[in-house]
């Protein structure tokens, strides 16, 4: 059986178990962060413990451990687990306590944990993916990664039903993100993406790619942008944790650069890829 | 120690635990309702099992018990924590799988619910309380009674460090209802309230006072109104399920009518007075 982590516990699966009044599941409050495990080990586990940081800060959630003691539970669990390529998904509720919306006096805050094996390109991948173009009914506060994802569920479920493998989110004109990930256009060669603002979660893997285009010199606009500029780009892509960088080649019924992942795209893989495989070799040493 | 409903059994309290993958705890993949007990007898039981039907049907989450029989259970865990005037909370998610945001196949709702005492007018009640005006940021469903209550919460929290009671919300200049209630004004005699739209909640509290109008004659407009028609109505209250009908005296520091209660909210604190009696005499007969 699967270990998982209750607070500061190494339980068995079957135990991982919450009050019924834990306001993260009578009103979602509560964070959470999914961080890719490559080799065993914790990929940008800084960026991620800065953004969890700063969605408790947002909420004014109290963080029950320091971020170096969390960080060595995970580890653990990662060891426990005996995950090589995975997923590490935790969540802090503000805890539990009679049901009323204001912030309770004297609640403890409840992490769990959990660890998956999740090979990588076990999604369709570097090939490229049909997505859905989905009206955004999120609330305005999609930068704080919270438990409230209804508005995520019912897109990616839609998305699902029309035979996409995602959501991309449309406010108006303008495009925001995935229902699970950020979305990228390219445009004669340049990389454009809607800014870090409330209405999108500012990803980790948004903000590593950034990185790489700036050492790759690939010109990038934080923009935004509408679903004009998406359908006639000349590539676009998705960003997440779980999808690394993935190539849309269909948005609707509308193939988009003919149908195939872009060069730009595959540039970035490639770099992503030289990246992980710096890991791997790392952590055998 | 208080009895809770946990799906179909009767538990002492501490044994009301979930599952950590519970799309309640992860997603707020949930829908719950909080019907007021008077005289141990459920109030207004028809209209909410109505909407709790709708909330489901909207979110295809599958309701894990028919309606009479969940009807006799919450009347049981009214009997079994001798409540007398009070209030019965329960919610219904859709179920424990592995974390993914696709609607799971074959996960099995979860209800848990729980009974209060809750005396009438424990509240400031019928002298009326001090409201702040806060933005709405939710979704744009907020006519599903749904988990995701993180905007709410948020703008309740933010009312109550400013001094008030409630939050009344609106979005841009339109006011839509409150953080956990809906918002009335009276002008000229006419009652307005904001229509039972994808924007608010369709308060069953909002749909008995609309009855007891129709019943005293007092004209009814429900449309979209301003916060400057807020601020100059003659009268503003509130309803919800705990507050049923609570003058406003006071918006953030501007008086409302004077800053005491006005004459159509007692016509119908009267009139909601005279239902409950009629209740109790019907329980104790």
């Amino acid at each position: 059986m699967a270990t998982i982590l209750y607070q500061d516990q190494f339980l068995p699966r079957d135990r991982g178990r919450v009050d019924m009044e834990d306001r993260g599941y009578q009103f979602g409050d509560g964070i959470y962060e999914a961080i890719r495990v490559y080799g065993g080990r914790l990929f940008l586990l800084d960026l991620h413990m800065k953004r969890l940081e700063r969605s408790a800060g947002e909420l004014r959630l109290q963080l029950p451990y320091s971020i170096g003691h969390l960080t060595d539970n995970l580890q653990t669990l990662i060891e426990k687990n005996k995950i090589d390529d995975g997923l590490i998904y935790f969540q802090i509720t503000r805890g539990a306590a009679p049901r009323k919306h204001l912030f309770p006096e004297g609640a403890e805050s409840v992490l769990t944990g959990s660890a998956i094996n999740l090979p990588r390109r076990s999604a369709p991948g570097e090939a490229g993916i049909k997505v859905s173009l989905i009206d955004d009914i999120r609330w305005l506060r999609c930068d704080i990664k919270t438990l409230n994802l209804l508005g995520n569920v019912l897109a990616k479920q839609e998305a699902h039903e029309q035979g996409s493998e995602e959501a991309i989110l449309h406010r108006g004109n303008t495009v925001t993100e995935g229902s699970s990930c950020n979305v990228f256009i390219v445009k004669e060669g340049r990389l454009v993406t809607h800014p870090a603002d409330h209405f999108i979660l500012n990803g980790i893997t948004r903000l590593f790619v950034l990185g790489l285009a700036k050492k790759l010199s690939i010109p990038v606009e934080e923009r935004l942008f509408s679903t004009e500029e998406l359908f006639s780009a000349d590539e676009v892509f998705i960003t997440s944790t779980g999808a690394e960088v993935t190539p849309v080649v269909r948005i609707d019924n509308q193939l988009i650069a003919g149908g195939r992942p872009g060069a730009v795209a595959r540039r970035l893989i490639d770099a992503f890829n030289e990246e992980v495989a710096r890991i791997r070799t790392a952590a055998l040493s």
